[in-house]
């Protein structure tokens, strides 16, 4: 199997591993029932790269979910600056799909001695950052051969969902939405593999992009612009919709593509507003998401609604996947492998 | 005057603007004070655009000056989808230059409504937002006819810095510390104002850029990105040195250029790092701050150091702003006047 023909393969066991988690991740279910028992003052999460676009997620899933306020919190504040605010009464959680990060191991060491509740979630139950939490919660995805993680930036999806679900009392409502979600994503993912052919062939000289979202899809924005980045070699910005109708709209015209995450939800009269904006300026405009259509684009690449609205980041971020693969083959790249990108990092 | 001279003559005021506030911001004083008096259990921040990357300075400043948690809050949560997280106890400030901005009002009534105390920064003391406020911090930078905001950044930073100073006990000194920093401001600007015209010149045919920075530094790299985006056209995309050197850095070669904001404090060594990674990927390299010279790149933009670590951001994006201005005009676009940017938004 070629590198890219790997990194298809991840995309699709996602549904799979959802399921997974549904099956055997009782230990996500005990924490937000040991939560809800004794709410925390914040939520703190941390992480890089692929894991910090999921905790983008948690701050939505915590608030819709919990009503609780969910941040992500400075590293370099404890880690660099020695500086370790008040965090008794905090839930902290580390994000980190290797578990080897150092400065994520780091934040949640301090946190711990800080007085917080200290939970790693990572595909690695043996890692450092394991060892640092007094409750794991592993992604159960199986090894990601790809150096771009997909299916365990899904799994951290579907765990904090969890989480938050029930810490605020909808745990099982929201299992049955996310097994449903699965369903949605295994019969989507084939029509989408085609579906993003003919938009990477016409989009093949892109060098730079928006990617844009409000609410929980403002997580797939980042995540979309950060696949896009590493993958295709593209300057990526992700922004709120709002950010961009804000300022940014001004510098797009028919050289500068705009990628919009849409879902049927709150921010949808946002989304819109900005996406009519967009076309204004004549940038080409791809939307992406349960309510793709709901909108006036070049390309449409809709996705199926989730049961509870909060969920759709995870169909959402397929199409956007699978268009980073495709763009990067029209491109002449190697989706499978990117010129040095390391699996595991150990950056600072 | 041009468009782009208005530009250029608003950055040139910026330390006059410190130093009007250091003069007539007594009101910041005194609500640092009060904080101090009863600390609050985090303070929220809410902006849009160029006064989110002056939220995103205050998490570094009430981190360092203060020991406290700051955040960058979600508007949508509150506004939106009509979740109110428990505010009591809590500061909400709320960021906008126009003080028009649809949303961060909302943001702000709805914290004050949830018990937070309901601060405004703002240029304007007669907007919507200082009405929706109980303690209004005036920017006093007097009119910014540019719609590309410079000088009510750095008035924003100053009173963000103040604020958390004199919350954390270290007022006057900071306030000498911006003193200072102005006088250092002042005697820069001719110079970089030379010096980056011909890094622009070689850099004309950028279309997309990373600019990276950490801590405090990392404000000055997302306040960067957006000037080189709104004025030059360029998918600018902004990291911090870790989440740079995590994944995207394999993105990078010859035609990817990187900008780095490089102060001497703890998050040094990361920077370093993530630059040594960069130009190993071959990626052209400009560095610009209190510690421009201390790495290895192409091109070295230094600034003064300032008495105060802390203070680096006000002096770090002075090179940042006239590389844009510069290189908007490289490439034929009038920096003054970028197509379809309106200065007070109201978009949602």
């Amino acid at each position: 199997m070629s590198g890219a023909d790997v990194l298809l393969a991840e995309i699709g066991e996602q549904p799979e591993v959802v399921r997974r988690l549904l099956r055997e991740g009782a230990e996500v279910a005990a924490l937000g029932r040991r939560l809800a028992a004794a709410p925390p003052r914040i939520v703190r999460l941390a992480a890089h790269g692929t894991s910090d676009n999921a905790a983008t997620y948690a701050v939505y899933a915590f608030a819709r979910l919990a009503g609780w306020t969910a941040i992500r919190d400075s590293i370099s504040v404890p880690v660099y600056d020695g500086i370790l605010p008040g965090a008794r009464g905090d839930v902290a959680i580390g994000l980190s799909q290797s578990g080897e990060t150092p400065d994520v191991v780091g934040w949640l060491e301090a946190m711990r001695a800080g007085g917080a509740l200290a939970v790693a979630v990572t595909n690695d139950p043996g890692s450092a950052l394991a060892a640092a939490a007094e409750v794991v919660l592993p992604l159960r995805a199986g090894e990601e051969r790809s150096v771009a993680a997909t299916k365990t930036y899904s799994a951290q999806l579907a765990v904090l969902a969890r989480l938050a679900a029930y810490a605020g009392g909808s745990g099982p409502a929201v299992d049955e939405g996310l097994a449903a979600t699965a369903e949605f994503a295994d019969a989507a993912i084939p029509e989408l593999r085609s579906a993003v052919e003919p938009v990477a062939r016409e989009l093949a000289w892109a060098g730079r992009m928006v990617v844009t979202g409000r609410g929980p899809e403002y997580a797939t924005a980042r995540e979309v612009a950060l696949k896009l980045t590493e993958l295709c070699q593209i300057g990526a910005v992700a922004m709120t919709a709002t950010d961009l109708a804000h300022g940014p709209v001004a510098a797009l015209d028919e050289h500068f593509p705009v990628w919009a995450c849409v879902a049927a939800d709150s921010a949808l009269p946002a989304v819109r507003e900005a996406v009519g904006r967009v076309r204004e300026a004549g940038a080409p405009l791809i939307a992406a998401g349960p309510a793709a259509a709901e909108v006036q684009v070049a390309w449409a690449l809709s996705v199926p609604a989730p049961p509870r609205l909060v969920l759709s980041p995870l169909l959402s971020v397929l199409p956007g996947q699978l268009f980073a693969v495709a763009l990067a083959r029209a491109k002449g790249l190697d989706p499978g492998a990117p010129r040095g990108l390391r699996k595991v990092t150990h950056a600072r």
